[in-house]
């Protein structure tokens, strides 16, 4: 894994694009900042084409989009494709809601993505393996989490992040597994959005999304680690500015020493 | 005072809907989350029948509403009166603005809520008592405070909290004070608005609203207050964090040690 | 430099009524509240009218408006004009997108403005002078930022706070320069949008809108170095709530002894 991306990452300090949902939102900007990209934000739609040519990738989050806010998502993620900037899509409680699975998989049907990320239940609704979805969380389910997200990634042709205890990274072939993890990312809302536009800053820098979402995946992932491995007890409130200030203060040398994959 | 509904809850890990106003709306997330409960936003009036479905109470904050959002709220409140699930209405700053006092007066003409929470010139104005209100803060009157709660109460076929210096609810007959409390409350915005969706993950898993109003109120006051009590000075910012560490943290114990009410 | 008006300030308590972007409201109202103003905040054009008779001053921030928020914006603008409450405008990333720009300028023609608070290739952009601009960060150039704050003060007779590593406030002729500064403040998303919210609390207070920008601007840049030389490493995260912790443990003492400006 070439970890040193982070490094080629904070060198370049590339523009990331989020349309995010307001429940997080500050959290996410704040995150992309802190590793070491920008962050911009907008739900006007005449602006779609601007920003998409300042941006050098878009991360669309739809865990609050209103039918308005799919005209803009629309606009902006045919841009994204028409100047070749990555999109990373975050399809929240697709695996809980039947109306956003739709809108979720009419997205798809129209654009190309460079990586879907989310947990075991929202990819295994889009790639339409049954699964027991509750809520916002995961959900529980027999299924084989690799072969959902390969199924996913091939008819998709993208690659897929399905986070979790262990993060399953693959393009459809091959397979990589990160296995750090905190109780923590659970607790705090917003984890799973922070991942996704992380791994927005990534492909942002990189051609080889499979690579540049493994390193994403790890670095957050190592830096949630670190942090909780702080604590004396899980601080659910406190995790969210920490896992900012490690975000930043995290070196390449800390993620090789930590991180757990293969 | 059935403090260990505490536990009920964290057990259930009920699904808590909440419309929230953008301005807290990560606070009041992430405090659901710690508490016990699972938050689910939405502001897209398609998936209010689904949400509301997979939800076990409706908590709507009318903060920073606009009429378009109107019709979403009447859409979810009609469908979480059609299945059952009991709604924690939050009237925002009706005592200093006619306009909300309205909306807020025709949305509750139209359903059966469980509670109402409010500041002091919230909860008057739904009663139709003289109030001195300012900006989005509680004002001050002379008036006594159990009767208006109590009118309210009678009124709208409801619990009410009255939140204050103490909190006093109320379901219009009988009523209990809660004394627990710390000035950082007033310090942090939002701090109503986590207590109204606090009360929300209560309502999800006990019937008995009153009962839930109280246990809810009074685990949000004592979690405010250990957290001012290890400050050496009132950091107003820091707050926030810390209240959501303790929602989390906080044991059935530690409330019954700390609570103070009648 | 009055900085006493801190105290004014806390005595009067003033009503801050804030337009604001949605990825940095909740650090926005909470820093308000912590400096002791009384933040509201609304996006509803029916309220407009009310809102701004209760308020003492008005700051729009047009970090992520839509087609429709212009509006409301509209709306609210001219009742401020209408009954004297001062106006601050923060015109996020004009330098960026020519369409902000356009907005912004229409808005601006139509509008009485007290004070515009932005960065470099903000101010630039309102003044017409080249600049380059990447996303939302000031950029560089090398044209002289005194006379571009200068050329704007005039161009709109308002009162100009160009924000960087040294803060140049002038009202189109006297140029008054603060020095405080800490690197934080570009690693946290929504300094900027505070600082103008600050100047928001300021104006509400004090006439002299020139004397009210510089005032804010020196409290707002100490309490985040007084934040940052606290910090042994700099913690991305951690800066936001400790700022907010300052802006409210702030004495007007403290201001007087870390302040450098000339």
């Amino acid at each position: 894994m070439k970890i040193d991306l982070l490094s080629k990452l904070r060198k370049q300090n590339p523009i990331a694009f989020n349309i995010s949902n307001f429940v997080t939102v500050q959290d996410v900007a704040n995150g992309i900042n802190a590793i070491g990209a920008s962050p911009i934000m907008s739900e006007e739609k005449n602006e779609a084409e601007a920003m998409i040519k300042i941006s050098n990738s878009l991360t669309v989050n739809l865990g609050a989009f209103t039918e308005g806010q799919l005209d803009q998502i629309a606009a902006v993620t045919k841009y994204a494709n028409q100047y070749n900037k990555p999109i990373v899509i975050d399809p929240v409680a697709v695996g809980a809601v039947q109306y956003r699975l739709d809108r979720c998989n009419e997205l798809l049907d129209n654009i190309n993505v460079a990586v879907i990320r989310g947990n075991a239940g929202e990819i295994a609704a889009l790639a339409d393996v049954e699964w027991q979805a509750k809520g916002i969380d995961a959900g529980e389910g027999d299924a084989d989490l690799e072969a959902i997200a390969k199924a996913l990634a091939k008819k998709r042709d993208c690659v897929v992040v399905l986070s979790g205890k262990t993060d399953i990274i693959t393009n459809g072939d091959a397979v990589v597994r990160v296995y750090n993890n905190t109780d923590l990312f659970k607790l705090h809302v917003g984890s799973g959005d922070m991942l996704s536009s992380t791994i927005g800053t990534f492909v942002a820098i990189e051609d080889d999304y499979f690579e540049a979402a493994q390193v994403a995946a790890t670095v957050f992932a190592v830096a949630g680690e670190i942090v909780a491995n702080r604590m004396d007890q899980p601080l659910a409130g406190s995790f969210g500015p920490q896992l900012i200030d490690e975000l930043h203060l995290i070196s390449v040398a800390d993620v090789e020493k930590h991180a757990q994959f293969d």
